[in-house]
């Protein structure tokens, strides 16, 4: 950099570059996504300097901030990686040390495959066969309600196909511009998405005081408001609710079903945590059920898409990036444009479909894997459902913190108090008070966790959000540890 | 359908949808990508009708429209695979069937893993550790020119980095909005990207006269041209050429940089089929490499992304959809801007990034894989250079076909003579000529190649792609049938 600048004296100086901050694409710069913003860049710099011995207040950082199982120490779920590990290695097939079902497993994915290999490309939608599975197994989760594999696109995680749905649906200029109803607090792909595509983001705020509950008044109020400067044409909703942890009722998703049918709005439901389910009286009513049972008009009209994901659930397979959407009364022609665009990237990749394929389609209680398999599950869900229940109570026997249950989903995002002076304090330092909180949480404890302004909250409220995936023994003293730093914190800036 | 018909005559009739083609995104209905387009549908048809016993003049489609070498029957390279269910299946780590410096490196990567595993998030830029294997590899490659791990993004496959990097460069309306200089023929990625992103697509055209070489003379012309209507900011180049086969000189890349420097244009190297250079006198240069060796003010200044994947090459692993970009001389704030966004999809699917890890960081010498490992990447490289040999023999043997040699890459792109009522035919249609050709081609022959018009080509002459991956044994009689086909082509229509 010190040759740089000397050689800007002389002349010819060096061009500017054609590609700076000024140049660039101005719709990617307003892009955030906080989940991994400048917190999680600190978190990795505090590793590093532990790593190298620099002394700290902690012995290690924890990563409370993402929806990665595995990452916390989760173990894969057995079957899924003997099957897995036959399909890469199809050698393996002879050997004795997997049990039969996970071969017959791995030999019909490897048929299905282009060269029987799983080196080949998909065709762009996915795998036929593993379409077919997951149709299976929306049917069976909605009590026989028939789903058609030609209504399936696998993809690249649910990310993917969310953006993929977004992309479809922007469109026009200035008050014309395409705008979409997401939830705040809101998952940031969301906001994200929209920034890059240059849509109009149009918020609707959960009910915190109802436990996250969505209301169709509020989702009025929103609209109406929209209609001043853009033109709402699509309304998210993330069920179980991330970061909030709520599960919907089904008359609410009927509430939200007739809202977007009246109002003319192309409905995406985001249900990647629908196995993760712990409240007691909660349970997913997925919004393609609810939409048949309702019957007509909404059954054969209301346009949907629903997002599914392998790296949630139990499983928890992150680094796969398996994921699907189910579209649901789209028109065929634009369901001709989706398989267009979604072939320009080739294909999702196929080890991440393969492990999608074991998911919808499990062993089943004849099989020789079903057992272990089923203990696994059970294990994982029973913890995390612990876990909940434990995360609700720590939080919320500590001062100047309110924890909503975590009815479902991967976090909780409790409310803090923040004295005026630490809000003072932030300001100052031109961040958000809840940033603040938590670069200084970071800090002191290691507890990395993501500030509430990254997903958007009521102005003047103050939340972080914070994974339930750590491993129960430590979790405990994690959640006492950040209720102390918050006493600390409130003391110190009162 | 039916039924919805007889609603509409009843009041109130159904709504009209919300997303349609009249509303959805127009820029997503300009995109085109012809290498899965309607011919390749069509010959899913013909596989499926064939299953079902129809009668057809052919008894398999033979699928030579898509670089995709395992599905044509390449086996996967052992190591790559041993290595692979390892990583997928740690438990596997302790059998006796696996060579120890599989094992070595399958935890090698595993120590890179969130939670030593496949199945949680890497960073998104991808696993450190492997990013700087990457690094390594280019310095190697590159004669020790130094690579840095923090200029390197892992992707999903080389089409996700390509397009991230035309997303950054894409700003301006009208007369200011980026134009990308792309070649003609061209890998159709690019224009679909372009017309998704709505940026200006601006040709250049490379001769086929000489062997399809890039002339400066007529990047200078397009420059001009696109000047009047647009801001040029970007100039793409293919090398070894996609679908054009030739493998640019030394002094040829040297020329464009230059060109590149003066124009003030970001350069894209598409150097995906590196190690797929076959012709004696040919070799390839990467952009990097060049750049470097001329010294001031290029070195220090020009800006370049450089691509590459684990799809092609010896491996030709497309499922696992691993890739990366190396960006020289980017502004550290743009730089800043790319890690922000490719972070809102998380992260490349990691078992493609595990792969990519042992491409660039195969087996040394002294291990106990080299030698198979080395054996088995030869194979399939001489047999590649056979096919592409072959493949311009056979062609340039037929009457009114002409094949440059396919210096490199994995295609030939002939020009074949279309008799004038061919053309009418097609024109009535209102089908390109060389569409018409293939269709006819495929409907008698099961051979499935992709128009030269879906690649772009001088107006009034046609082509097409043919992959040169099909086992040698059925090549011959393929190029020979498709000669056959031309030629009484040719007769019907004189």
């Amino acid at each position: 950099m010190a040759q740089r600048a000397g050689e800007q004296r002389q002349a010819p100086g060096p061009k500017e570059k054609v590609l700076t901050l000024d140049s660039m694409n101005p719709c990617v710069q307003r892009v955030e996504y906080a989940v991994r913003g400048p917190i999680v860049a600190r978190a990795l710099e505090l590793e590093q300097e532990l790593q190298q011995g620099v002394k700290k207040p902690f012995s290690e950082v924890v990563r409370a901030n993402i929806g990665d199982a595995q990452a916390m120490g989760q173990k894969p779920i057995t079957f899924l990686r003997q099957v897995l590990a036959l399909c890469v290695n199809p050698n393996l097939l002879h050997s004795a040390n997997f049990p039969v079902d996970a071969k017959t497993r791995a030999e019909r994915i490897l048929q299905a495959c282009g060269g029987h290999s799983l080196g080949a490309y998909s065709i762009s939608s996915g795998i036929q066969l593993i379409r077919e599975d997951v149709a299976q197994y929306i049917q069976r989760r909605d009590g026989g309600i028939p789903a058609d594999p030609s209504n399936i696109f696998l993809s690249t995680g649910a990310s993917d196909a969310i953006v993929t749905v977004l992309k479809l649906l922007v469109a026009g200029e200035g008050r014309l511009r395409t705008g979409v109803l997401i939830p705040i607090p809101q998952y940031p792909l969301y906001s994200a998405a929209l920034a890059e595509l240059d849509a109009v983001q149009v918020d609707y705020y959960l009910d915190e005081e109802r436990a996250w509950a969505l209301d169709v008044a509020e989702l009025r109020r929103a609209l109406r408001q929209a209609r001043d400067h853009c033109c709402p044409r699509a309304l998210c909703v993330i069920n179980p609710g991330n970061p909030t942890g709520q599960v919907q009722t089904r008359e609410c998703i009927e509430a939200v079903i007739r809202f977007a049918f009246e109002e003319r709005l192309f409905l995406l439901a985001d249900e990647v945590y629908q196995d993760n389910v712990y409240a007691e009286g909660s349970q997913f009513h997925s919004f393609k059920k609810v939409l048949t049972e309702m019957g007509s008009p909404y059954a054969e009209q209301q346009e949907l898409a629903s997002f599914h994901s392998a790296s949630k659930g139990y499983m928890g397979e992150c680094g796969f990036r398996g994921g699907y959407v189910e579209v649901v009364n789209m028109d065929p022609a634009v369901k001709q444009q989706m398989l267009k665009l979604v072939s320009v990237r080739l294909c999702p990749p196929v080890p991440g479909q393969a492990l999608l394929d074991l998911v919808v389609n499990p062993p089943a209680p004849s099989d020789p894997s079903f057992a272990q398999f089923q203990a696994e599950r059970q294990t994982v869900l029973a913890e995390l459902a612990a876990k909940a229940k434990l995360t609700e109570q720590v939080f919320n026997a500590a001062p100047g913190i309110h924890c909503n249950p975590v009815q479902g989903a991967m976090y909780s995002f409790p409310r803090v108090e923040l004295p005026p002076r630490a809000v003072q304090r932030a300001q100052e330092l031109g961040m958000a008070p809840d940033m603040f909180f938590c670069l200084r949480l970071l800090e002191e404890t290691g507890i990395c966790v993501v500030p509430g302004s990254g997903f958007g909250q009521r102005e003047g409220t103050y939340h972080f959000r914070m994974t339930i995936l750590p491993p129960m023994e430590k979790l405990r003293p994690l959640l006492e540890k950040l209720s102390h730093f918050h006493a600390k914190f409130t003391q110190e800036y009162s």
